[in-house]
């Protein structure tokens, strides 16, 4: 076997054998199969896509390529959002679904986006860490049900080695590649159960509604293939998710949502996602699993569980600084909000310093963007459309006004949970 | 501008403009365009194409990223050939034309295929050297009409870095990548007008007459677009042109060529490409120059020329080894040569050490494989198919009897020129 011929075959539309993708990838891990010849073959996949048999295959190899996760509790729940401008979801949700029983043993990134990851986000309290030993982290899923780190182990190096380059060659929009990235990392890290947020819209790693469909077909099939109970949500990501936009001011809104004053959209999305995510850990009915879940949003105890949990990581949560300053911006017109461009808002949030261009930039936690209304609203010329938070820069009205279009004509409010795959 | 953007649209099925194209190749040559990036963009346009003007844009792109050679002499005529097993054209038409009175002034490449290229050839004539300074080669085009040389000034280096990169990444066989390499080449290398010798069939750089077709009109507009005369011949390469395939044996069979005595394919082809030439030099119609063409392979003029040449070059033409040992491989069956494998017959003769597998492998000038017969040829069991002389390394009966196919029924002769595109 070479890469060129692997090369060729895949150029004729033929379909790759299992050991086919097996060299290419351990030839690749190994320094054998270069660069630019791995760029070729995935360019190669983008343009010409993967059979599922084939994507199956490139997930079970990236899977083996590392390490795997096993700890001894159950039920383990896990839950993955392909990431969006002002997605908090998982600092709401992991406390939720433990507080009910289902023991959520989590890993997680940093963000290299218009904001900072879940790991940014709860930085932002004083104290709070992701950093700690598998004994450690197993005892606290034990005692608690919660505990949230960083990387740990050798998972799916082959992943690691393949996204940075996908990342530099245009070839992060593939569907086959992004179910095999997502699906490998799930499966290694050990949970019973997996759900997916997969935001579609502009600003989301995925634009239309077919290829969503098509990615959450795939990434389902994987997970039941490799018999875990797994789902996918398709949720809109045309505006910004709940009202808050930057790392500290996500946390805060959370707490909001953990005690059920948070905006409507979060609580809804919040609401789908720990159904199906108590559901399946506790083997019960979607509808009351919601009922739980709505019951211990309200009753308190998702938020007892949430400090439990910020203690049990040195997290000190009445230590969470915004601001200094803060600007309102006014409409200048009057009318209906008919678009707010969520890519828009998350690239002036970074630009306030809430989010990161380079992996060696630091964040600023205390600055961002809360909005004061969603697409649909009504708003009066003058009236405060959002409340920027900054620190040592500082964006222009003129610059955030554009990413806001209001109209005189009724906009009806978009509609957040698009489909539901399982 | 950012190779990421060019890609995506590229991706998209967009045409790049001529500014975005020079971006990538500048950026490239520069650095700043990786070789994972760039064997993305060669990939996207080996699976997608280019359009006509995008191959001309590129071509232009290249032609100007570096030197250009002129000459202070009219008519020089360029010819160019995309390689085949046995193909000694260039050897014999060099002189040929020049005796006609229209100059050569050729830059020429070593081989890295199953056999040497024309300088490893020319090589195989003892003393025989192709390094100059441009002086000495205008020089000696001006005296004698005819110089050939290696590499000479930096020449279209983007040629130089891509052709790398499409060597080790499965995009060698693309169109206009194929086009555009050839014609920067050619157009900076000074000549008034342009004929190419483009193989098709087995062993050659493309296989189908469709895609020679393709390849030949866009190279043909290329050339005039750019005020040469230019003409595409597409040839047969099914089997070794020619009888002799190895570097010292193909100078002999191009002796017997120059002195109206070698194998009728070589000479047809000759009379063709010469004709072409000694038309566009000289502006006389094509029949009156294949006239000529004949008449100088037979009275004479063409070797005597060619002895010129050599001596011009520091050979000595009575210092040509061969051998040192023969051995004849005979028939076992009795019937007409169906197929004579040129690509498996070129592997043979780099086997015996014509050719080279890395550019640091040593040619041995003196091995190589004779032919008796050409296809559909009637050959009776036991006589001799053909003769190999070796050195230090042998191949077996069986080897060489594989790559020739045998049958009861009459077989006709192939077609040697399949079109001519001017």
């Amino acid at each position: 076997m070479n890469i060129l011929d692997i090369i060729e075959k895949k150029e004729k539309g033929e379909n790759l054998s299992k050991e086919e993708i097996e060299y290419v990838i351990n030839e690749f891990l190994a320094g054998n199969i270069k660069d630019y010849q791995m760029s070729a073959f995935l360019t190669e996949i983008d343009l010409l896509g993967l059979s599922e048999e084939e994507t199956i295959n490139l997930t079970d190899i990236m899977l083996n390529s590392g390490e795997k996760i096993k700890l001894d509790i159950s039920p383990i729940v896990d839950k993955h959002s392909t990431g969006g401008v002002g997605d908090k979801t998982t600092i709401v949700l992991a406390p939720l679904v433990a507080s009910l029983g289902v023991n959520v043993a989590k890993m997680s990134g940093r963000g290299l986006g218009h904001t900072g990851g879940t790991i940014d986000k709860l930085e932002s309290i004083e104290g709070f860490h992701t950093e700690m030993s598998l004994e450690k982290f197993e005892n606290q899923v034990k005692e608690i049900g919660i505990a949230l780190v960083g990387q740990m182990g050798n998972l799916v190096p082959a992943d690691k080695k393949i996204y940075a380059l996908r990342d530099v060659t245009g070839t992060v929009d593939s569907i086959p590649l992004i179910a095999s990235s997502i699906m490998s990392k799930k499966l290694a890290s050990g949970a019973d159960s997996i759900v997916i947020d997969l935001k579609v819209g502009n600003g989301a790693l995925v634009n239309s509604l077919e290829e969503a469909k098509e990615l959450g077909n795939l990434m389902v099939k994987i997970g039941k293939m490799n018999g875990k109970k797994t789902a996918c949500v398709l949720t809109n990501m045309d505006e910004p998710l709940g009202l808050a936009v930057g790392n500290a001011l996500e946390v805060k809104e959370s707490i909001d949502a953990l005690n059920g004053k948070g905006p409507k959209d979060l609580e809804d999305l919040v609401i789908e996602l720990g159904g199906l995510m108590v559901s399946f850990g506790k083997n019960i009915s979607i509808e009351e699993a919601k009922t739980q879940v709505r019951e211990t949003l309200y009753n308190g105890k998702a938020y007892e569980k949430f400090k439990e949990w910020v203690r049990a990581q040195g997290g000190n949560i009445d230590k969470l600084e915004i601001g200094p300053n803060q600007k309102e911006i006014k409409s200048k017109e009057t009318g209906y909000i008919q678009k707010i461009n969520a890519l828009e808002i998350g690239k002036l949030a970074r630009k306030l310093g809430a989010g990161r261009l380079t992996k060696e930039d630091i964040i600023n936690p205390k600055v961002g963007i809360v909005l004061n209304h969603k697409v649909g609203d009504y708003v009066k010329e003058g009236e405060t459309l959002l409340t920027v938070y900054y620190d040592d820069k500082i964006i222009t009205d003129e610059e955030i006004l554009e990413s806001i279009t209001i109209t005189k004509e009724e906009v009806s409010k978009p509609k957040l949970i698009i489909d539901i795959i399982k």
